[in-house]
């Protein structure tokens, strides 16, 4: 039997599971991530918990999914915002050579919506986009049944595009992209531009308040909590709207930390997809809450695994 | 020998063609479009225009670029805007049975996107966005070697992603996007609206002006003209940035008249671009001039009628 494992590494767990079923694995291995010590131990760490994951066995395929911008066919990771030392690293190659078996990278978001697609969210569909929305925004497209990578193999930074709003620049520094408007890390950073500016509101307290702060207050009726997470609604709706229009998905799936604001986020986001959205594929697209929740990277390595190493 | 015919059908002149090679055709019929004749008497020209193309022979295939959100699978076209009675029409059974052949219908702009990537700016690519630029913004997706429909068969309207501008609304009705800031009719408008205004204008004159009115004034140094047509190209850049980041196309090629405006438009254009997109897919994209020009969208419909129904 071929032995197939998925390895989810993250800014704090590296996690790795062998591959039992299609999208279905075995127990997690979880690791620490020693994020600041440099790719080479990172990896060492990664190829560790592969080897136990399966058994001790070296097995005959990996795929692993890693938290930057990368092109899967290169091999080569062009960013890892969370981890030191990543830039211009090909993983694919280091992780080969340690562990001595084929190796798959993908971006960890990208596999999320490839699980979310193969036993979630999306299941039977062609055209499928999946959002995370969370410290940051994250996502991916399906379309006619495969995973776009574009020409960079960066394809489905949805959380890049342009918003029109004058926030805060995202972490990578676009100016007006819906990840400086929208994801958990600019909610948080807006408030306390407000408050440091005097805004009133009932967050005055928090000297750093956080989105699920915001989220609270707003849930109370704080005005200034309302206006951030209806603003970063309607950036989704507004994004969305366009997405529909350039691509016309069958569903559209949101998951990440974000979504528990529930109404205060999809009442502006609604309206602003109406607003944007030609009739005819607005009407043959559901958006719908994502399935897998934060288990999402790990089971899109799994079944990456398989559909890269062929199924066991 | 299988004869295969394309047709550009346009809001003033209907234009047929008889494939003679991948991308070739012989002599162009040209018919006027009675546009407001409704779709009967249209597709009833078409098919005349069809059978002269085709030698006097009924063709074997037929392939029909059609101006407005339509659904190839279906055959519907949901609306055309510049021709009367069109809403929920099955252009290609009734093409279908007029002629007694088989019918392919497509988006005017995919075809011409199809064109180009066939024949002209985006030969040779996998992954490749087309825009025209003209009295709207019609444009087409091909990825991964495939002409992207999506759910509903309308994918590929990039004139319609969000803006942040509140400029008037498209002629779709939607708020703040491309189509409403950066077309030839959003530029006339806008300079129409701003003279109603009292802005200080060399336009002044005009009670009217046209895109290039505007043009030619922002040529001279025209204020108002300048800003429009910045304006104008910031947009364009924005949303190109943006999917830049969502598509990683390795070529997005640009036509349409408002190209003519050169540095007016692309300076802001590139600035945005810089401005919103990733290193490595901006590093991997090339930014062109659209190569077939108003003979796009037949060459287009040739080489679908190809692609559709065999070659000949």
């Amino acid at each position: 039997m071929t032995r197939l494992v998925g390895i989810d590494l993250g800014g704090t767990w590296i996690r790795a599971a062998l591959a039992t079923g299609p999208a279905q694995h075995g127990v997690i291995i979880h690791r620490p991530t020693p994020a600041q010590a440099g790719p080479e131990a990172v990896l060492r760490v990664c190829a560790e918990a592969a080897l136990e994951a399966s058994g001790g066995e070296t097995p005959d395929g990996i795929a692993i999914g890693i938290p930057g911008p990368l092109d899967p066919r290169t091999g080569v990771v062009y960013a890892a915002p969370h981890l030191a030392g990543w830039e211009g690293v090909n993983a694919r190659d280091r992780l080969r050579e340690t562990t001595g078996c084929e190796v798959a990278i993908a971006n960890d978001a990208n596999l999320a919506g490839f699980a979310e697609w193969t036993a979630g969210a999306g299941r039977g569909t062609s055209h499928f986009v999946f959002l995370t929305v969370s410290t940051g925004i994250g996502a991916a497209l399906i379309l006619r049944g495969i995973l776009q990578l574009g020409a960079a193999g960066t394809a489905g930074e949805v959380g890049h595009s342009f918003t029109g709003l004058s926030g805060p620049r995202c972490g990578q520094g676009h100016r007006g992209c819906l990840e400086g408007i929208a994801s958990g890390t600019a909610i948080a950073q807006r408030a306390q531009a407000a408050l440091a500016e005097g805004v009133e509101s009932r967050l005055r307290g928090h000297s750093h308040p956080s989105a699920a702060d915001v989220q609270r207050a707003a849930e109370d009726g704080d005005e200034l909590g309302v206006r951030l997470y209806s603003e970063a609604g309607a950036a989704l709706g507004h994004v969305l709207g366009g997405l529909i229009n350039v691509l016309s998905p069958e569903v559209i799936a949101i998951g990440g930390g974000l979504i528990a604001a529930g109404r205060l986020l999809f009442e502006t986001m609604n309206s602003s997809i109406a607003e944007m959205a030609f009739e005819a594929p607005r009407a043959r697209c559901r958006i719908v809450p994502a399935e897998l929740g934060t288990d999402a990277g790990l089971v899109g390595a799994v079944a990456w695994a398989q559909q890269q190493h062929g199924h066991g």
